[in-house]
């Protein structure tokens, strides 16, 4: 799994149109080769500041697939009148799976 | 939910040491007051980038009640020397909840 983490500036004002935007958007995602989910975070310090994040099963999945894709166009054409700037766009990989409280453990209870 | 997203940039040559310390110190945020998930991404781009995300349930179990207690400190002593630089913090929440493919839908089925 290859997350996207696009961190997107929108201009004062249209904070809630963005959203609305993003959130008829998320079928171009959801039918996107390889997409594996996809949230729309806003920043608590800094409420023009969004951080998208997109799953893909790999790199090019996003890159070559989606970005060369009609629905990219479609994507931007929905949501790019929001950006105050071009947005800056990273991708990771898990280093360190961690915990999620949400998920039950996959060891055994102790004692079990 | 509040997302802490750290971007941290660890010196060229300790990103393994760093990547060992973050699997120790997990155990730090799982008892730690409302934190209810840990992962460490690696950026693909910039691989002395890593992007630690923790989910609290408020923002104050991260910044006055994690960052005064004594296993911040911990925090800070196992993984505080890979750092090149002071991390940047931000905090985020949920504005568009998209999809996630690993997760059954909620709607029921249509025709159903």
């Amino acid at each position: 799994m290859v997350l996207e983490i696009a961190e997107i500036e929108v201009k004062p004002g249209m904070e809630a149109e963005f959203e609305a935007s993003a959130a008829k958007a998320t079928e171009l995602l959801q039918r996107a080769k390889g997409c594996q989910g996809m949230e729309l975070h806003r920043s608590i310090e800094n409420p023009t500041r969004y951080r998208l994040f997109v799953r893909w099963a790999t790199l090019e999945d996003h890159t070559v697939h989606f970005r060369g894709s009609p629905d990219f166009q479609e994507w931007r054409k929905l949501v790019g009148h929001c950006f105050a700037e071009t947005p800056k766009v990273e991708h990771t990989v898990v280093a360190v799976k961690g915990f999620d409280a949400a998920k039950p453990s996959i060891e055994p209870a102790r004692g079990s």
